[in-house]
């Protein structure tokens, strides 16, 4: 096979491949070319993965070691990405009833969710972790980005159980804005003990939603390595029951009457 | 830019913008290189991406033309990606009290998720689809594989109303095993009128929830283009509602007395 062929195939595999460890001789085998070349396309890759804002292609050296691509999205991208989503989120057509803002079709597009999904991947770039985690409905797209990015599963928390979950642990908690008490239910199989995780969601309020995750998983024995939120309201910082959580935008004044939202940038890009 | 850096931005570009048409001169622009240049770059990426079986990059003449990236699985790829995923749900350990199985492990699975969904694009290279349409929950991950790979985005149907969905419509059936009375709700402005939509769930009894999605998407005035579920019942094949369907495998028989699964590929496999 040819150098652009090899190229071409490369790219294509490590992208679909991200954070897997392969070995040179897969590599030598797969393509039929020489460990030296190999090399040399890795080099290539790696420069060009760089240069474009994607994140890299590490060796590990070793018996055991190989090459392996860890996504990360340059700061500079991920401005990028926020900004256009602030631009789309602005539009008062968004304003519902109640001075809540409209997102659904945003967080239903490949487009968007998937850069959105790169971004919170490049914040946890050196965690290991083992599960996206995110309750339904509207955070499952995220979610899944997210967890597409880094390779690993996401593991859906359900509001109700289900016959075809199995056996299932629940726990009941206090929503945070409408003080009703709610319940989460996850199949038992979904978290290995001891396991890492990342908790998802599209949005947060007092945080009471994203503090019944962290409860369930501690059922589960599993470690929560970090939280991160597509949107987050302003106006109940204060009180909110979550402190350590990741933000990409923040609501800041929602007006129905002006019919103006202002959104401004999260806490991602304030450390 | 050098070929062989310029192999792996556009090979990444391609992928990661299925369907999208962009102008030779965005190419000339973006890599600093002579029109041949990119056309021959062009020439060893169609190519290669024929040679791997993930589709090809169509140029489409004219002014208003240019070169998309048009994603279709080989038939091997997907006869592969079937008879893993069987091979995973053989497992005697899979099955649940009455007869279920459990599936929602490999649903969240972006390795084995992102495959199904090339496998179902394939289906449907040559027709226009703007929505990938799913009910919550489980089908979720799956819908937005296919939604990325066609580069479309994903509407959710839920079973309750959500005041951050604006007005709905919704509608009440029957589910097809339980003969209960369900509802979906769907966001008014989630679907444009007269759009074509795919509509794709991970598993089908009676056809009763499929059904269901077929009504309200008359509702909206949307044509249905295509019908998908990943896993289908073999025993409820004559009542069901729903014939015209693509399903990828079928399960034949699921013993939880003498703890067997027997799973064969679906209907797409048989055409």
């Amino acid at each position: 096979m040819k150098r652009s062929e090899r190229l071409v195939a490369m790219t294509h595999y490590f992208l679909e491949n991200p954070k897997t460890l392969s070995s040179l001789p897969y590599f030598v085998e797969e393509y039929d070319a020489a460990k030296s070349s190999i090399s040399e396309d890795i080099d290539i890759i790696d420069d060009m993965f760089q240069k474009m804002g994607i994140g890299e292609l590490r060796t590990v050296a070793g018996a055991a070691g190989g090459v392996q691509y860890i996504p990360d999205l340059s700061i500079e991208r991920a401005h990028t990405t926020v900004e256009k989503l602030i631009d789309l989120l602005e539009d008062p057509s968004r304003i519902l009833p109640g001075g809540y803002v409209y997102m659904s079709d945003l967080l239903g597009h490949p487009k968007y969710v998937h850069e959105i999904g790169q971004v919170f991947a490049s914040a946890f770039e050196h965690t290991e972790i083992d599960y996206v985690v995110t309750v339904a409905t509207k955070g499952i797209p995220l979610a899944y980005a997210i967890a597409q990015v880094i390779g690993v599963p996401v593991v859906i928390i359900r509001r109700d159980p289900k016959v075809t979950e199995g056996s299932t642990v629940s726990i009941n908690y206090v929503s945070g804005s409408s003080r009703k008490i709610q319940t989460m239910v996850l199949a038992k199989r979904s978290i290995e003990e001891g396991s890492n995780v990342f908790i998802v969601d599209d949005f947060m309020k007092a945080g009471g939603t994203i503090q019944g995750m962290k409860s369930l998983m501690r059922e589960f024995n599993a470690n929560v390595k970090g939280i991160g939120v597509l949107a987050e309201a302003e106006d109940e910082e204060e009180d909110r029951k979550v402190q350590d959580y990741i933000s990409l935008i923040k609501f800041m004044e929602v007006d129905e009457t002006k019919e103006t939202i202002k959104v401004e940038k999260g806490n991602f890009f304030s450390s």
